[in-house]
């Protein structure tokens, strides 16, 4: 395909909201931004072989994402699934708004810069588009500017998020105060089995959150719980314990251990990509928050914040032992 | 390397601007956004073996870009340049930079996400990063965010600029007139003798110009002047004639034409890279501006818009001969 081809297909959309002055095709994108909003910003870079493996490899590309019963395959290690083009255009664009989501903001506009395979067809191209800027759309966010060029290299996405604060008070990950409670939405573990690509990233519930409850601090997981924990513990020089019994446990995870062996347990508190929200917050707070069934999500108080360093798991014994902050990194 | 060692690294640096509330180690960045300021927006991505060719190969990333007096040599069809890590830094972000100054703005957060190939060593990282950073903080950009992942693919990095209007019109390049004068900043061709790595981004001077001129149209010249004019010409729904004798030949573009046998004024006008401004406005104002001498670069008024499509060269007898819009397009 031809770059400046790939370029007027993508101007053919014409959907741009009022605030954007100029959008795709020219030297940069101009928007108008808000008085006195706080802009959030974020990038994720996604790359074939490491963040998802593209389905039927080279022949992915030709074949532009076939439909199949079996979008996932265990792989390796079990850390490359499989993906359709859908599949992938829709992470491309969710893992940034999960980002943004983590700090309690509202996303808005997006930048895409997509490095294709030397002879991608355009067919596959405008399929990758399509699920980025549909996926895009569901959740209010106008795909404004980017970059295509192709190479030797396999297929690399990198989406650049705008977000909004809409005046509230961004949540970091460096908030959390001894006393805490720790909560989290959904059920953790298991996401290589499908979560890792369908996810909903959780930014209406986010903005719900950070709009109503005085949240201290917030990361989504996409390391894994307890590293993810480990981030909010090392950002606010605090300790954690969590309650062995009140992990919230997804089904997948207890699929998963059949194969692994390992603990359904310890697939919620490792593995990656989950993308649910972990916060911090007042344990008075925590209270109201588990009355309060406005959100359909489930939230689960699994943990205190502690001023004593170190990750601690206790047993419905009440024993505390001391774990390490472990999850998945990409390699 | 691992990531997260780099990202400590990266955090490292205590020089963030006020306005930047939230900088890198968080889900997202956040900053403040200056009071009904316009915000630009751009995104390019850079790729080994397509856009610049790292010297020594995968050596290149273990030896760390290590200096040698022979920084660019010929390669194949003169299309991939041998780069040091230093160059390749500094290019990502003065190609984004180039982008911003082309519609007359400010450059002034940037975002930057890198995928390196498996096993780069830490000091290869950090010499990126340092040549990045370094160039960023040249042109008053500070690094807000990014991403670092690594895989099987080649060297990629993706920077996003963002920019302000500052109160200025941001310039596009629909706004060319039938009799616009069109004008140039520099000497052109040839960037690939060294120009295309060294390049210095016009942004003070469209600063300078969108200030104190009526800008009708602007673009930067990275695909070639015949092309680029080709984009101001369709976007702006005009033609365009180019006066042969006027348009300022770069003495590389002639050390240029005895290795390739093509003319000098040849690759003048299909030479990608560049990145000098192109710009259209008023007779009238063109005029002025060629007695103003507060700008350093050299500024040649090099043909005119007119209403009748196509591009045309103009010779010094006054004859005109329809040329293609032809440039350097990266495969």
């Amino acid at each position: 395909m031809r770059e400046l081809d790939y370029i007027k297909y993508l101007r053919g959309f014409g959907d741009r909201p009022k605030e954007v002055l100029v959008g795709i095709g020219d030297d940069a994108a101009v928007v108008k931004w808000p008085r006195e909003d706080l802009c959030v910003l974020t990038t994720d870079m996604l790359l074939d072989g490491t963040h998802f493996r593209l389905r039927g490899g080279r022949r992915g590309l030709v074949g532009a994402g076939l439909s199949s019963p079996q979008r996932i395959c265990l792989w390796h290690d079990l850390r490359l699934p499989a993906a359709t083009i859908t599949d992938v255009g829709r992470k491309a664009i969710t893992c940034n708004i999960s980002d943004v989501a983590a700090m309690g903001c509202r996303a808005t506009l997006a930048l895409v810069a997509i490095s294709f395979p030397t002879l991608t067809k355009m067919s596959f191209a405008r399929r990758l588009f399509q699920a980025m800027r549909e996926t895009a759309l569901e959740y209010g966010v106008y795909i404004v500017g980017g970059d295509t060029i192709s190479g030797k290299g396999p297929l690399c996405i990198c989406v650049t998020l705008l977000g909004r604060a809409e005046g509230l008070r961004p949540v970091t990950r460096s908030g959390a105060k001894p006393g805490d409670a720790i909560m989290v939405t959904g059920r953790l573990g298991g996401s290589i089995l499908g979560k890792h690509l369908s996810f909903e990233p959780r930014m209406n519930e986010a903005l719900y959150l950070n709009k109503n409850y005085q949240l201290h601090s917030m990361i989504d997981i996409s390391d894994g719980l307890s590293l993810d924990l480990g981030h909010i513990m090392e950002e606010s020089s605090v300790g954690a314990v969590l309650y062995e019994k009140d992990i919230p446990i997804a089904e997948d995870a207890r699929r998963l251990s059949k194969k692994t062996g390992l603990s359904p347990l310890h697939h919620a508190l490792t593995d990656g990509e989950d993308y649910e929200l972990l916060f911090t917050l007042n344990p008075r707070e925590a209270e109201r928050l588990l009355k309060d069934d406005t959100l359909k999500v489930p939230i689960t108080l699994i943990g205190h914040i502690r001023k004593e360093k170190g990750l601690f798991l206790q047993s419905p014994e009440g024993k505390l032992s001391r774990i390490r902050p472990e999850g998945y990194e990409h390699r």
